[in-house]
């Protein structure tokens, strides 16, 4: 089986990790970089990963499409807030190529739906990382633990599209690259479930400044992230996709077993990046209500966030005390 | 008219400042006092006010309830977190005088049963104060606007008092001291209507480090800030208080007209002292519920700040971040 070969836009903690593995398992890779562009062409890029580190001196890294050779794949890995900067990126190496598949690895729902409406005809993947790495420097990802891709395929009526040629053909790259990659029949159901962790932990570790373990070690927010799974798990199955109640006790017992994490909101709100709230918040609500849902704990968190992202407040007179 | 005789339990922002209006009016006006004891007894009391300032060289303060004279006024003011601590100082303030009436200036909800469990036949009047002032140092209290005290008698049943002689005799003590007072009939019904303004405020202020100008100046929090109100009179409603939403409106109006206040229970928080949750959250929570009313917004609002009020955590090693 010949090599297929990818253009991976996005160098950060996803892209950048994904990239390394598929380079060193012998693919095809092209990197189309923004701030981090000069440094990886001048210094290469360095993955450090338990699984063994990854250095590269030479990548083929690009500012635009134009530069970019054809590729059999186009791989999303920017910031669901940085989609709409990435779109011409997308664009030029959809058309560059021969019928590319691309493939969405972000986080949130409807991701999909925004470059299925600028690509019509191409056939999409989303993928869903359970990856704890970090980018600590330009063309520096530093990987600690897990890295598993969830894969299905995008249909514009949100049904299951079953496996197709296309998820199994990522898939068995992102496995020979050392990636467990995990085929799914029905991607929107795929990102229901990962929302019922994202959304207590990635806001609550905002709101409330803490890490996954102190969330799940306090009875009070213990119980708070159960409602809001519970919540989410309402909306899932408002909009057709059934998941049991057990997978949010289970979502629940299985942090509790991991290591003390801070969710990527938590990086950005940290680093004043803009927090992913259109696709991990906004996006799930505006569906459930759609279907006659409120999900009311979750709506909550989102206005919370919302007033913690707002710019900068001008200044004013300190607050008087009141009882 | 005789002028009555007053004991104050608590020496901060509520009792230092009624009871130097009080003295000043012409009152005989005990102090019990715990930290600043020493302090104002060498000092004096100072309170600064737009108002006038108002200053005592001596005033008759004591650690212990066996050294005050009987009164005809009992004053517990005291955050109700200190309430338990209280007890004994106004069980022997009440054994050592003549049928006094006991005037609790406390927030939330149920904080009269306490004492009248404590107190059985006692004549216990609840007050709720609107007023911003603040203790800058022992025995020195800094008011700075409003003041007005809310006031009605406490039923076991909770049913509607009416104004009888006790109210009406503290009203006008109150109003002859220059503090607006305002008998009311139903003393439960007022302690909803202060929740209606004290469950979002105070519960967001602190865990959106924000002022009340931030909460209502944008629109998510404006909107969290009216839903919680809403579900505030839900309760209420629940619990045979009907109150109409209107109100909520107008206290939203309110809050946008005044200056950036910080509630009593941000100072409380930054301050490193326990927050007033169980009077505020879950006092009214649980009447709520057990007429059959779900407060989901409250209740999340609750868990959160019971979260930030745990004890300091163990240290643990740094979260790893999570895409």
């Amino acid at each position: 089986m010949a090599h297929r070969s990818y253009a991976i836009v996005g160098l950060g903690a996803v892209g950048g990790f994904y990239g390394a593995r598929l380079l060193a398992a012998g693919h095809e890779v092209h990197f189309v970089a923004r701030s981090d562009l000069d440094h990886v062409r001048e210094h290469g890029l360095l993955v450090e990963s338990p699984l063994g580190d990854l250095r590269f001196e030479q990548v083929s890294v690009h500012g635009a499409p134009d530069t970019v050779p054809p590729v059999d794949v186009v791989v999303v890995a920017v910031k669901t807030t940085d989609t709409a900067g990435a779109l011409h990126v997308v664009r030029g190496l959809v058309a560059a190529s021969d019928d590319p598949v691309v493939v969405v690895l972000q986080n949130g729902l409807g991701v999909e739906e925004v470059l299925a409406r600028a690509l019509p005809g191409t056939t999409l993947l989303g993928g869903m990382c359970f990856l704890c790495s970090n980018k600590v420097g330009p063309g520096h990802i530093r990987h600690l633990d897990y890295g598993r891709v969830t894969l299905g395929e995008h249909r514009d009526d949100g049904e299951a599209a079953g496996i197709a040629g296309a998820v199994q053909a990522v898939a068995d790259d992102l496995a020979g690259a050392g990636v467990p990659a995990v085929p799914i029949e029905d991607l929107v159901e795929g990102r229901w479930r990962k929302l019922v962790w994202n959304v207590p932990f990635n806001g609550l570790s905002v709101v409330l400044d803490a890490g996954t373990d102190e969330l799940v070690a306090h009875l009070p927010t213990r119980r708070l992230v159960t409602e809001l799974m519970y919540e989410v798990l309402d909306g899932a199955a408002a909009c057709g996709k059934d998941i049991d109640r057990s997978f949010a006790e289970q979502m629940l017992a299985d942090t509790e077993r991991m290591r003390p994490y801070a969710p990527s909101m938590k990086l950005d709100f940290e680093a004043g990046r803009p927090m992913e709230l259109d696709a991990i918040y906004a996006a799930p609500l505006a569906a459930a209500r759609a279907a006659g849902r409120d999900l009311p704990r979750v709506s909550m968190l989102h206005d919370q966030l919302r007033f913690l992202d707002r710019a900068a407040p001008p200044p004013r007179s300190p607050s008087l005390p009141l009882h």
